[in-house]
């Protein structure tokens, strides 16, 4: 077998068979073929695409390239949930609790933040003495007692994709769905779980901006996990809007709370019920609308909230932050961005909330930045609010007093104040299951 | 500027400006842009292609990368030839002598074969004492005192395109018409002539394979020679079956030395005739029916003839042997393809018949076999030609008698023998100038 065959083949529209895939990369990983014919390879794959059974071949070589994890120590069907990143999105701080205390497993390894998204592992760092590394036996014995547990990317999964990202980086062939697809569902494959739910965004913060690119991805998400033997669900929500109204680390642990003890964002706490039934669903705890209500008693009657504690306490975590806020470290500068007309919010750039959140240093521009877990905003007036002059738009925090002016003026160009009010948007747009694709 | 913004940029079919292009040739040639990041190029342009203006503009950087021939210390206008490449073709030893004795000049850096197509510098080395490789004042000095030289490529021509043509040969980015006609025209600007006439090859032979293919590399040639100020026409000729009937060196400088005596296979005369025709009318001797007059007289008068044995001599070669065939060496062994039935020839794969001349010595498979100036073949039965049972086919010449057996099974799939007379095929198929097609 020879990559120039392969090459030409994809070039002209064929199909990969299973071996010539994992000839491809299993060579291509061992360093037996170079770079300059992998990238002309992703290049017609970015031209040409891959039908659902050779992504699916691509994604599980890539996964059994490194570790595959085996989760059955830990009792009971385990569910996995992946969100494509959005600005303000802690839903796993609130879905991974909610999906313990009604009878699932969550066992999550998650990522930090890069760029104008933030990182869930950053978030809990926010709790002071959180540990976000455990041993394989501690990750199962917290999961087995506290029906979850939320640590960092350990072990070495799936580095094919890995050395197949930083050249697609380079390359501009990032930007195909195949290739999107089968990375992220290579690592989930490697991490274990049973069932998979996907959150994918869509909008203006969400890496796909239209609704038809982000059902496509879904859809080819969905194939891969289903075609690997794990239940997969997938749920298109909006990111338009950020998610909640407080964007920045421990700020966003203490909305998580708040969702958690029943007096949340609407918005947040709609979604984040959604995405936790869908768990509930994928894990067999009986119809979708069942799983809605096993969801909502879990947060009316606290169980949610507690889980949450608990898993904290036992990963090392001063729990009672969760109860008293105040013990959260204080950013030291704070600052109101004052509406200057009336109108309403006709549009907020999710993105550019995001960026003004990290320049008020609560996320990173480069993977050597340091965080600071006390920064970022927390908005008063969202999308379709009604807004009169000399109202409190949005709050900055941040210990660097001199990037406030930079953030005020930023925060300023990403929202639009009109005179009419909007029409309302769709949090959540459609839900793909075994390729029947629901619209709301 | 970057690459990645470049590739990006022509992934979405954008069109690449001067400066971009002049970055992107210079900087991969300097080694400042990866082989993985100009793959990626290589593969987008596969897809999306080039516009005319962007193919000049690739040709000229690539030109300017070495050495730019300054021809001027020739008096007169100076006309190249370019053929893609075919079986047989050996016109270049034919048309040069006919615009020489006609008042052109013709000042040649011509390749070796490779594979199953022959080169013009290994038919000028069957010639005892030929030198192929000249100073440039040598090269000047023929071309003023003989009106033609053909030498070796010499000196430092296009190696951007070199480099390229490296990387595009493992990436499977060969087969672009924009790439092709770019990487042959950077080296015909680069050498130096005011005219060019391109022989574009068509059919099972030839390197494109399709009518339309063919029209179309042609166009884009001419239009890049026409950008680039130098006078250029484009002939499609045919290369379904192979041109003369000789193939092999000494045995095509044979048929040549036929053909400037005029008694050479109509064929290959005629082909010939209208190259050279061509070239005339691109060097202003007249109309294109004027220089068709011209080169028919320079072979009655024998002029040219006496042109390409001035040639031989002042490059140090053994013109005697030009007049008593008997001088060059001989192949030890020769064998006879004898007819097993009665029929028509109705089809015969040049590529096949290139190969088989290639198994017999006088064609190399890799750049580093000897080649063997007398080994070859003379078919005696071509496309159309009635054959009975018991007629000879071919003559096979070698020095090694093993080959011999593979090379007659090998001619025997080359041809088909079938019952009805083929239809004529046309030997000349269109010719391009300025944008105009004329098809014949």
């Amino acid at each position: 077998m020879r990559m120039y065959d392969l090459i030409d083949k994809k070039k002209r529209n064929g199909v990969l068979t299973d071996s010539e895939i994992k000839f491809m990369v299993d060579s291509y990983f061992a360093g037996e073929i170079p770079d300059y014919q992998m990238s002309a390879m992703l290049m017609a794959i970015w031209f040409n695409g891959m039908n659902d059974h050779e992504i699916t071949e691509l994604t599980k070589v890539m996964a059994h390239s490194g570790d595959m994890i085996d989760l059955s120590a830990i009792e009971g069907k385990k569910v996995d949930k992946h969100s494509t990143g959005g600005v303000g999105d802690k839903t796993t701080l609130i879905v991974a609790p909610i999906v313990a205390a009604c009878g699932g497993k969550v066992a999550k390894m998650s990522g930090r933040g890069l760029g104008h998204t933030g990182g869930t592992i950053d978030k809990l760092e926010s709790i002071p003495g959180y540990r976000t590394v455990l041993s394989r036996d501690e990750f199962f014995n917290t999961v087995n007692e506290c029906g979850l547990s939320l640590i960092g990317q350990s072990g070495n999964l799936a580095p094919a994709d890995k050395k197949l990202y930083a050249l697609r980086d380079v390359t501009a062939t990032v930007d195909s769905i195949p290739l999107i697809a089968s990375s992220i569902m290579s690592k989930k494959l490697a991490a274990g779980s049973d069932c998979i739910l996907l959150d994918v965004k869509t909008g203006s913060g969400a890496f796909m901006k239209t609704l038809d690119d982000s059902i496509k991805l879904a859809e080819t998400m969905v194939a891969i996990g289903e075609g690997a033997g794990r239940r997969t669900v997938a749920m298109i929500t909006d990111m338009d809007t950020p998610l909640g109204l407080s964007i920045g680390n421990s700020l966003e642990v203490i909305e998580s709370m708040e969702v958690l003890q029943g007096h949340g964002p609407a918005d947040l706490t709609e979604v984040s019920l959604q995405l936790a039934a869908n768990m509930l669903y994928l894990v067999g705890k009986g119809s979708l609308e069942d799983c809605r209500k096993l969801a909502e008693v879990s947060i009316n009657d606290g169980t949610a909230f507690e889980r949450f504690c608990k898993m904290v306490k036992a990963q090392g975590g001063d729990d009672s932050v969760l109860r008293d806020y105040d013990k959260f470290a204080k950013a030291p500068y704070q600052c109101e961005v004052i509406a200057k007309t009336d109108g309403f919010i006709t549009n907020m750039n999710s993105e550019t909330i995001g960026v003004t959140s990290m320049i008020l240093g609560a996320g990173r521009e480069t993977k050597e930045n340091d965080i600071d877990f006390s920064a970022g905003l927390v908005i008063h007036k969202k999308y379709g609010d009604e807004v009169k002059s000399g109202d409190s738009l949005v709050t900055l925090y941040t210990s660097k007093k001199d990037s406030l002016d930079e953030a005020e003026k930023l925060y300023r160009t990403a929202i639009q104040i009109g005179n009419k009010k909007p029409p309302q948007k769709p949090l959540i747009y459609a839900r793909v299951e075994r390729g029947k694709i629901e619209k709301f």
